[in-house]
This record gives structure tokens, C-alpha cells and sequence, in this order.
């Protein structure tokens, strides 16, 4: 089969073994893929992201020096059966799941692993227990959202909102944008949401942010004052009566860091009341800074969160096929196999984009084509 | 009065004016006080203890230029009434307190403050409202390690145990100790506690340590791991395995950082299994270095806590006097207001000292003294 395989540090478009279903498995063929931000990650320092899941011991564990074909937002159409499965869906049917499999008696992380292909391919090998069948009034593009938007919805819960409190999301990549979906679904009000792209605050406006900041012209966290204050009164962000203040009347503050660059936890502590909470959902991959005392003493709780369980991923997908979530102004892009690696650099400006889908037969003509051309111009040579 | 201030960076025994009571405050005598790691750390840099009260809006607010009196650990004797008191306790009755008060309208932390003096004088203004008598069966020492004690059960209850967590102490001296004096009240066994001083590790022990580690021989988080794993099996500390292995069978981790140093967090977040909750309760004064993504693979939640309220404060006084905490072996030392100087010296020392308790009348006779001398030398000269 065809695809995009991450190898040598670049991303080659290229013919590898189509995957064989083994136990439990399903051979999907896959329709549409978003890429992700992690992916990105990945791509610029594939032996540093192996490196750090193997020191970190998390699941996103692979040999960089061998073959990974990304892919972990995905909406696949069912092709055919392994052994030890049930036939839960017909042929034809489109599913999605969460992205782990189990292939040679372990885990993998799908999009993440050398043995199991993401969807940045033609086929895939799916478990057959993990599938959800995606609804038919959902287009495939919105099926590939269902991951992202789990990511947000697992924040928001894991946040463990009273429904008091004055949301800020500092970010609004796809990351961010779930999270102020996952708000809105939850009933918080007002939400406020910063960036520095104006692509990015209007998706967070229509993802439902009530307020939307351009950190160039003012400050999160004094905007983030202003709405927390009863009554509309601005009360002091600093020193003895800030303090005690919060006690007293002011709504309690949580943020979600969904930027993960280094500084910005540390922005964070220098910005909130004390008693604030803090959900860091953004993956700053690098050493980071912080001053402790500013935590300490302003008594936050710092939550670090990843992913997302089955119920939450399905519940994504539900919230996107009744209509709660709109996905469709968060793609900015379309691409086949061989738009990949544009794809990754585009992704670099967040002026521009923010959601891309790979989908990957269409450039399958383009491919087999160049692939013939190809073997005549070797042949004739 | 009497009193040990800091005045220009060093620490000078001298008189200064008697404090006189005002609205609402009690004149007491101060018996005894203990000196805390915080009062050593605003000894070492009170420019920049300051700043970073102003910066992180605490209210361990002071001038630095001006003189400020340490002590807010303390065992005082009520002397005089203030205007618009209600007399709760005769002249002469034992009280402490938390070390906060009014005066100027505005709140100070006692022993961090330019206008209300701490424990390190003769002489205090305590807030009749706040005040707890002192039992009888407890010795001015005792009461005084209410405070410290008090940090540490404030930390426990903050952690939101549910029972079944496998508590690590890092870190033991009086904080650490503190904290395993509520753990073992909380019920909470095995508590598994390190520190790299012999003297503070059978402090451990007799505080409810069950476990007691010197991180120079063998790793805590290994003595953990060994600890948490159910029946005696040991759990691989890393990979897939570990990362779900903390799901099925293992008991939840609960650190609690009593060290307050740089990089304690960062080795903490290497050293714990997925989802483990982190309590930091000491204090670190420096920038200090964490990488983000342990914390995220982790699924780590890290809670930054401080001080205490008024319940917890007389819950530590009860556990000291119904027995429940036998803080005596804690107490390596006394001195008068003259030895307060070299006890902050001897403290640095976590070999040989753990709590060191000031008693302002000790030397008082002696003080009284080379002051006479001191104005006889000016006369005679």
C-alpha cells in the first residue's frame, strides 16, 4: 500500500507490505487522518520524542530508526476481518476508536509505532473491541475530529469544575478549541480564550469563547479580572487584598495551558489569584523554568492531563454528530499522501491554519501514476 | 524591650520600643519560640524574600531596610489588654495563635512584619480574637510546635487522601516530620520517608516513618515501588508495564516534597508511576528546572501548599496534647535572644539539628547586664 512513512528524519511517500490482520484485528482502509500537533513534534525530533517516551515511560514508544507511518486521528471504513473477531460491523461501515492497538502481545500507540501503521496510509489495522461506528450524518471529516475534541472534553472533566469558576484557555490550537467546546458543552460562562493568531480567536469564538484576548494588546489575566470580578467591579490583582479578596468574592479561577511552549506555566503562576487551578493540557517538550514559591504561595494546583478514555472519545464523536461541537471551520486544509510534508511545514504558522486532513486516497492516482512513470523511465533506462 | 532583629542583614541583640497594645490586641509575654526554615531563608536574602512576596502578592510583606522581629512559632503569656477586648483570659493564662494581625488596618504576618514584633523579643502583640489557650499539660516547647505541626496536618488533609495511597516523605525535618506525624494520624501505613541525615531519619522513625530511607544508599522511589506493589511482587518502575500496571494492581503514590530545593520536583516527577499526586509543601526560593512532559505522560497532579487555617492550627495543638505526636525528640536545641544568631548558623546543619527553640528570658539577666557594663564602659571612657 501506499503512504506517507516517516523515515531518516523526512516523510517519503512510498509503498510498504499491506498490514495482514491478526488476532482481534480488523483491516481498515483509511478514508481521513488529522494531523496533529504531536505528530509535528515528533517529525522535528523523532529520536528525541522516542527518547523522552522511553524516560517518561509512557506508551508513545518506538525504534526511530525504523519506519513510523503517523496517523492518530482517525475515520477508517471496515475492509476485513482477523481471526478471533466477530464481524461487529459490516463491510463498508466507517469507525473510529482511540488510537492503541496491540500487535506482538504488546501495546502501541497507534500513529506512534513501528509495527502499526497510522492513517497517513492506505489501510490500517484496527481492534475489532476498540471500534465505534461512526454516525452516517457525520462526514469523515468530522469522524477525524472526534480525537481532538476528546482531548479538550478529558480537560474539561478532569478539571473537576463546580461550575463556578471563570474559564481562561490560553491557546487556541485544534487543543484549545476543544477545550472551549468542551466549556461550552459543560455550561461555563464566560469563557475567555487567548492567542496571537486572529485565525485562532475567530475559531474560538465560534467554538463558543465569550471572550477572546490578543495577548500583544492586553493581558489574559487582567481581562480574565475583569469578568471574574461580582459585579462587574475590578478588584486588585495583586499584594495583601488580592489575596484575601479571592476568599471573599471573587469566582475562582481555572486555567487550561494549551500552548505548551516553555515560560508559559510560569507566565501562568504570575498571573493568577491565589487558589487558582491550572490544567495543563499544551506539552512543552523542552526543559522548562519555573519559580515554585509563586505556587506555593499562591496555593495552585496543577493538574498535567493526556488523552482521553473511551467514554470521553465517544462522547466526542456524539457531541459532534447532534450539532454541539462545529469541527468544520477548525480545517483549514485538505491533503493527499504526498501534501504531507507541506502540510507539517504549514502547520508551523498558526496564522494560517490550524486543523489539516490527510486523506489519503487522493493522491492514490497521483502516486500510481508517478510510481509507473517511474518503473518505465527505470525500465527504459 | 529585649529583642533579637534583623537590621542590615545580621541579626542584633538590642532593645526597642515596648509594644503597646491596640484596638482589639493583647499584650503577652513571649515564653518560647521556635525558629523555622523560613526565618532562615529571610535571614539569607530578606531583599529578596521581600521582593518575592511583593512579586508573588503574599502576605509575608515586609521592608527589608527596616527592622523586622522573627518568631511566629510561639508560646506567649497574656500581660496587658488592648482597647476594645473582651478579656477572654486572665493575666498571666498561656496562648498561641496564628501569626497573623491587624495593625495600620492592615494585616501582617507576625515574624515577617515591620510593625508587629515576633517571638524573638520579650514582648508581642497578639489579636485577642485569634488566641487558643495553651493546656496544662503541655510545656511552652510543646505549644510551640503546634505551628510547625500544624504546616504539615494542613499538607495531609490538603493531599485528599482516600486511605489506600503509599505515602513518600522526601524530606525530614520539621516540615517532613510534620507531615508524617499526620499521615500516621490519618491511618496512612506503610509511610515510607528519606533524608540524606541520620539524625532526621530517627526522627522519622519516632514521628511514624515506617519506612525510613537515606537516598545515598538506595533509591526511594524503588523503596516505594517495593512498598505499593501488592503482595510483596515488585512492579517494573517504568515502560508500558508500569504505565499500566498502575491502573490494575498497584496502590496509588502520594509524594510530598519536604525538601524545598531545586530539582527535587523535576527527580520526583522521574521517579514516580503514572498518575501519582504530588503535594509540595516546601519551599523553593530559586528558578528551578522541571520538564513539562514527565508530568504529562505521568497524568501528574501537583498541588503547591501553604500554611494552615485556624481548625487545623488547634487540631495540631490537641494531637500534641492527647499525645498523638511526641514532638520533644524534634527539639535539638534552645537559646536565648543572644544565641538566636548562632542557632540560625547550626541550623544549616541538617546532621545535627532539627528544631531550635527560642527563649527570650533566658538571657535576659545577661543582656540586662552587658548593657549596664556596656553604659558604664560609655561613662567610664
Amino acid at each position: 500500500m501506499w503512504a506517507a512513512v516517516l523515515r531518516k528524519g523526512t516523510i517519503e511517500v512510498t509503498q510498504v507490505p499491506d498490514p495482514v490482520p491478526g488476532p482481534g484485528q480488523v483491516l481498515v482502509k483509511s478514508l481521513n487522518c488529522g494531523i496533529c500537533g504531536s505528530d509535528l513534534h515528533t517529525f522535528q525530533s523523532a529520536t528525541g520524542a522516542a527518547a523522552m517516551a522511553r524516560r517518561t515511560g509512557s506508551p508513545f514508544d518506538f525504534d526511530p530508526e525504523r519506519d513510523v507511518i503517523f496517523g492518530h486521528e482517525f475515520c477508517a471504513e471496515i475492509l476485513e476481518y482477523g481471526p478471533e473477531t466477530e464481524g461487529r460491523f459490516r463491510p463498508g461501515a466507517r469507525v473510529t476508536c482511540i488510537p492503541v492497538g496491540f500487535a506482538g502481545g504488546r501495546l502501541h500507540a497507534i500513529g506512534f509505532s513501528n509495527d502499526l501503521p497510522g492513517g497517513f496510509a492506505e489501510r490500517m489495522l484496527l481492534t475489532e473491541s476498540l471500534l465505534i461506528e461512526v454516525p452516517d450524518s457525520l462526514s469523515n471529516e468530522q469522524a477525524v475530529c472526534a480525537e481532538p475534541m476528546a482531548v479538550g472534553w478529558h480537560a474539561v472533566k478532569e478539571a473537576g469544575l463546580t461550575g463556578d469558576e471563570v474559564p481562561l484557555v490560553l491557546g487556541c490550537g485544534p487543543v484549545g478549541l476543544a477545550v472551549i467546546a468542551g466549556l461550552k458543552i459543560a455550561g461555563m460562562h464566560p469563557i475567555i480564550a487567548a492567542d496571537f493568531s486572529p485565525l485562532r480567536r475567530r475559531l474560538a469564538a465560534s467554538f463558543g469563547a465569550d471572550v477572546v484576548v490578543d495577548p500583544k494588546d492586553s493581558s489574559p489575566f487582567e481581562r480574565w479580572y475583569e469578568m471574574a470580578a461580582p459585579n462587574g467591579k475590578v478588584l486588585p490583582a495583586s499584594g495583601y487584598e488580592a489575596f484575601y479578596a479571592t476568599y471573599a468574592s471573587r469566582r475562582p479561577c481555572v486555567v487550561f495551558e494549551c500552548v505548551g511552549a516553555p515560560g508559559v506555566i510560569q507566565q501562568i503562576l504570575e498571573g493568577v489569584p491565589p487558589n487558582s487551578k491550572l490544567i495543563v493540557v499544551g506539552v512543552c517538550l523542552t526543559v522548562d523554568n519555573i519559580e515554585p514559591v509563586f505556587a506555593v504561595n499562591k496555593m495552585i494546583t496543577m493538574k498535567f492531563v493526556l488523552g482521553y478514555n473511551t467514554d470521553e472519545f465517544r462522547e466526542s464523536l456524539q457531541n459532534i454528530a447532534s450539532g454541539k461541537i462545529n469541527v468544520k471551520p477548525m480545517i483549514t486544509g485538505k491533503v493527499g499522501l504526498s501534501g504531507v510534508l507541506q502540510a507539517f511545514q504549514d502547520l508551523q504558522n498558526p496564522m494560517q491554519h490550524a486543523k489539516i486532513i490527510v486523506e489519503p486516497k487522493r493522491q492514490s492516482w497521483y502516486e500510481r501514476t508517478r510510481s509507473r512513470f517511474a518503473g518505465m523511465a527505470a525500465e527504459s533506462s
